[in-house]
């Protein structure tokens, strides 16, 4: 949690910490300032202090609704700097950056830096900036960031932001139910009033409407992958294809409050009208999982010890999974979930790269979401829900919604 | 344009370029992919060759849409890389690009960093990278990216996505003032059927509902600001605040297509009702100033000199401009216009950075839009168009509406 920073910066001594870019759909910089319409701001934090967040004059009120400290960084002459630095940017830039930390008190010590932005013209900057300032220490944290530490326990308040949108989730989730199955189906497809089939692009295209409607958005689209598509853990769908009867649909919906918020992470499997023998087994299969998986969840437990229950269950039933072969294709392909916020993806993790700190800690959310996959057969299963460790160390779904397989259309 | 990029690439002394990030609101994979499902790849070009796209295997359907050559990042096995350099994440990581990169012939030269991504982290890879592989040398380009020279020039099927994307945005700046105007008024102040007032948050979410209908989405928000919010250019305006009549309410709209593809820009200033006098005399300075420098628009001309053109207009007519103080507040407080594309900001620029390449050459896409903002009086004016060099130097605006300042309403 937020209030964890101190702590862990003085764990992994840090002095202070940078984040650059802007405050929409950059989680780090949404989780210190809220979000707002910031487009381009520093915000500096010491250990042990408030932050400070520097932005545009032009954006001076939304940077203000944060309720930190704000500068202004116009103040700072950047026509002067870049005549001092020759006409070169990069050390112009650096070079504010060390006026700005200078201001704050930061001209030694280890400082990490957080936010998104454009690679190139950033490492630029920094490398000049560490050349200027050597006597600081810029730290790049890449799987082990103090900063997703404390995002991986989530408050109260973040809870209820999560919750909200696995509401909305799942409401638009009952809604494309709904939708699809007022349609009447011909030859074993589902068609729309004038005969043409009802196909993956139409119901995106509401998807999309319902989350708008709700304050939400998918900045990263939505999987809505039918037949082989469904067999391809992220194969989004193809928008031409038709909906058919007694084909897997895989239905992955992750979206986030409107301008980068806090995000949802929700898949069912659908099979319109009936499911088909082979179908059916692959989802009492993945069901069956889900089920013992969920049932065994342990405040405090390692996330990746569901990880290794899963691979034995399918590799037990013969499956192939990743734990014998990482680059697999059919079968168990994925690890069994991850943490969810800011991000759609974050810690906790339970794949290779899951540590020590990895473990369903009170605060975390996290999703179960054990998938089968035969591409060559045209057929995927993937079943997932988003779970909270509460403070009492009891773990609840954030939403919920049925998990059956078929959906039953008009024939008629 | 992407086939200018080898002769610039040469220009520049560049051998090879890598982006990195995902396919999605990542301008610079955009531009070379085409966007989809891809939530995490690498991209490297060699100059003179086609480029490679590295992807997870769970995504390799949607990487292959791309039409580019793909790779399976799977096959360089991490969980080894990451044994061999004792748990150090950055450098196994920094290790894989060295395996990727010595694969497509990158082993010296100057390679070119793009990709939106975590500047963290892509901070500690790259500097490792940059001392595994030290002939090889890693360029940022702060404010002169080859990618960015590039893409300043668009060709004629990014004009037709532009300009697509123009239509959505008039269409809903149309239906939004339908819809004000569809409101009875009492007192002052635009009502709903239940008397209470009409607010910008009522707006606002009607304006996310109609551009999702169009397959588009606004992922930095819209300007919807009122009163005194609409005197400071980059505020985008209190959902709580009511309609009234008589006050300037800035309408800045700069929606992308949906999954992060072309955007449009877009600005008209109302007063519903009637306008005062004060605001009446600023919109006609502002509206003169922007009949005056589009009509003077020419292909090759650099993009600064209209700049100075609206700073000497204003400044003429007694208005403080940035010129005379970079740091105002009052008056007219920022650049002239920018680039459109991939990025709601990009070249050509006007403002202090510009530079001899910011020119409006044919295939530039730029907005020229004056505004001046008095935010104690509070009003602001700002009206903006986006256009278009044609090959042939003709130049166009891509989408048309009124500039009408007063949006008359229902006061009977």
């Amino acid at each position: 949690m937020k209030n964890d920073l101190d702590r862990l910066m003085l764990e992994r001594d840090l002095d202070a910490i940078l984040i650059s870019g802007p405050a929409q759909h950059n989680p780090a910089m949404v989780y210190m300032t809220g979000g707002g319409h910031v487009s381009s701001a520093d915000l500096i934090k010491k250990r042990g202090e408030a932050p400070i967040l520097f932005c545009n004059p032009m954006e001076r009120d939304e940077a203000a609704k944060s309720g930190l400290t704000t500068k202004n960084l116009a103040e700072y002459n950047f026509l002067d700097l870049l005549k001092d630095a020759d006409g070169d940017y990069q050390l112009a830039t650096a070079r504010r950056y060390q006026l700005m930390l200078s201001e704050c008190g930061v001209v030694s010590g280890n400082i990490a830096l957080y936010g998104r932005s454009e690679i190139g013209s950033s490492y630029a900057i920094f490398t000049a900036l560490q050349r200027e300032m050597p006597s600081l220490t810029l730290v790049g944290e890449v799987n082990n960031s103090v900063l997703m530490l404390a995002r991986m326990t989530k408050d109260q308040v973040e809870i209820e932001h999560i919750r909200k949108m696995g509401q909305i989730t799942t409401q638009v989730v009952g809604l494309v139910a709904d939708y699809i199955t007022s349609h009447a189906v011909r030859n074993d497809t589902v068609v729309k009033p004038d005969g043409q089939p009802l196909t993956v692009g139409d119901v995106k295209s509401r998807i999309n409407l319902w989350l708008s409607e709700r304050g939400a958005e998918n900045p990263e689209d939505t999987i809505f992958a039918i037949g082989s598509d469904a067999g391809v853990p992220h194969s989004s769908g193809n928008p031409r294809d038709p909906l058919k009867l007694g084909q897997t649909i895989v239905f992955d919906i992750y979206p986030c409050e409107a301008g980068g918020g806090y995000y949802y992470d929700f898949t069912r499997t659908w099979c319109l009208g009936y499911a088909p023998d082979e179908v059916l087994a692959l989802y009492e299969t993945v069901f069956s999982a889900y089920d013992h998986i969920t049932g065994q969840l342990k405040a405090g437990a390692p996330f990746k010890n569901y990880q290794d229950m899963a691979c034995e269950l399918f590799s037990a039933q013969g499956h192939p999974t990743i734990r014998e072969n990482p680059n697999t294709q059919a079968g168990y392909v994925h690890s069994l979930g991850h943490g969810i916020g800011l991000n759609v993806h974050e810690r906790p993790w339970n794949g290779a790269s899951s540590d020590e700190f990895d473990c369903l800690v009170p605060g975390t959310v996290f999703t179960i979401e054990p998938g089968l996959y035969y591409p060559e057969k045209g057929m995927g299963v993937r079943l997932e829900d988003s779970f909270w460790v509460q403070p009492d160390g009891k773990i609840q779904v954030l939403a919920n919604y049925p998990l059956d397989l078929v959906l039953p259309v008009k024939t008629g």
